[in-house]
């Protein structure tokens, strides 16, 4: 079978479209004949080697995907062979024509559901509405998410104007936003002001955050009192800088908070589903998941260099079976 | 009239009761005729000069009062001579026969609220109220009082068996609880791990601490995933640990949050108007406030010392008009 191939560590030279065997399920898993992969930034994290994301090489990224229900292992209930299915495959392998995934992170694809769209739903919508859950943010709040252009940038500005949120400040290099309803404002090192401007000078209560360094620094100063900052990745590579001290939390009654699905899928994956599951049923609501933009194989490791480089805008994904574009 | 006056930052020997002219309400305050003033912790704090506690001195202690509006200042609408009203005196100048309040953290007291119990509710049980708030805990959450035995930690252990928690495990010197459906615990350095043990093995979804130091940074280990660590105190007057990194709350996912009645106050007086009304509100409901430990002006400045010493268990007021006991 075709897939993306990570020789070790490195650049882009160490990137191919490589043949292999397929795997096989073992006890508590499914194989996935993949119809479409989302590309994630921890991706590229994984080809750079940073700890936690590929378990051996060569690897195989890839973290969520769609399609049909191969082979069963042992141990399994509640999915069939033959069904569509979405799968959250942690350990990587998605972007490849069959994929292993835990069967406890594996859902149903209701009929109605695009599979295209639906293999942005195990990473990029489970984050977003594991953030905005953990945020605890109600009707009429206010939110700053500091990198929408992402995958899960935009599947978060949607979820939040979803959620009663009064206003969503959404930055971005460009200061453009594809998500209607939001603020967009350029991420610049004026961010935090901009932010408050763009919040007609109130601060927020909650800040979503996955630049990291200077920009996890700056918009603490962003949060309103009982307000929570929320990082979640550390995408400008830098070093985390120092957490606030306990008075600062205590004076300012503030509260900082850490999300990463990829924890919670090793530690409690049975959460991770929950999120899954979440996403699917509101889809059955009236929760529109965009269309992604597709890429064939021939496309693919130009889409992942855009990923890397940060200029990747909205939610792209492998489509196995596309023509060569 | 007749006040607990300290002298200057220092030891007891700064506290005497002495005889000062009454204040009289300026724009947007009232004058209190107190009945019952709440004994606290920051009253220790401010005799020991920790910063942000008094605003000059001599300074006269007490945070919270209950008793007959005496007069009124200009631009106080709500609430008139006469009637019976509690007060968050945030400034001091609660443990007094008369003490100024701001009108908008003044709230009138219900007709079936007795004055010696509704003298708790602007520190002590806003205070619980806006830790059970601020830790979004719900059904079947679990929760850690590291402090259980003073005023705040039995309101929260009490608030908290209320809202619906599966399990609160209460931490004490001597591993006692006054709160019926606790699980108490000894405090000493195996906290964590007898905590864990009280709650069959499980991390807890929320921690409340109030003892700061070591106990503070050991409690951390308490949490469960998607779980928060709420600080709100430093009673053990050492340092405040190291926060965690940012990298370990993702890792672990979860939240370090501060929270002070006393900021809130001076920064958003409206948000703890509504945690004072709300205390008055579940008082009608059902939610029942223990009737506080009473002493007189002879007994005050003892009280105060077990209250430095954390020897003064469960709550106590000033009973104003108390007979010498």
């Amino acid at each position: 079978m075709r897939a993306l191939m990570i020789s070790e560590p490195g650049g882009l030279e160490t990137l191919s479209i490589a043949a292999t065997t397929p795997p096989r399920p073992g006890r508590c898993q499914v194989l996935i004949r993949v119809e479409f992969a989302g590309l994630n930034f921890t991706d590229v994290l994984a080809r750079r080697g940073a700890p936690g994301y590929a378990d051996g090489w060569p690897f195989v990224p890839g973290m969520e995907v769609a399609g049909i229900v191969e082979a069963i292992g042992e141990e399994v209930d509640g999915l069939r062979v033959g069904e569509r299915a979405v799968a959250f495959t942690y350990n990587g392998g998605g972007l490849a024509e069959y994929a292993i995934a835990d069967a406890v992170l594996t859902c149903s694809i209701p009929d109605e559901l695009d599979s295209a769209q639906a293999a942005t739903i195990p990473l990029t919508w489970a984050t977003a509405i594991g953030l905005v859950r953990r945020s605890h943010i109600g009707d009429g709040g206010t939110a700053l998410v500091t990198s929408a252009t992402g995958g899960v940038g935009q599947a978060l500005a949607s979820l939040l104007a979803r959620h009663g949120v009064t206003r969503v400040v959404a930055a971005s290099r460009a200061g453009k936003t594809a998500v209607a309803g939001t603020v967009p404002i350029v991420r610049d090192d004026r961010l935090t002001a901009r932010a408050i401007e763009a919040n007609e000078g109130q601060r927020f209560d909650a800040v979503f955050e996955s630049i990291g360094g200077d920009t996890l620094a700056s918009t603490l100063d962003a949060l309103a009192p009982g307000g929570v900052l929320i990082s979640y990745g550390a995408a400008a590579g830098q070093p985390d800088p120092e957490p606030p001290r306990y008075r600062t939390l205590r004076g300012q009654n503030v509260a900082i908070s850490g999300f990463s699905i990829l924890a919670m899928a090793r530690t409690e994956p049975a959460a991770v589903r929950d999120l899954i599951s979440s996403v699917i049923r509101l889809t059955a609501k009236g929760l529109v998941i965009p269309d992604p933009h597709q890429v064939s194989w021939s496309g693919l490791i130009a889409s992942h260099l855009d990923q890397s480089e940060g200029v990747l805008r909205g939610k792209t994904v492998l489509a196995v079976k596309a023509h060569a574009s």
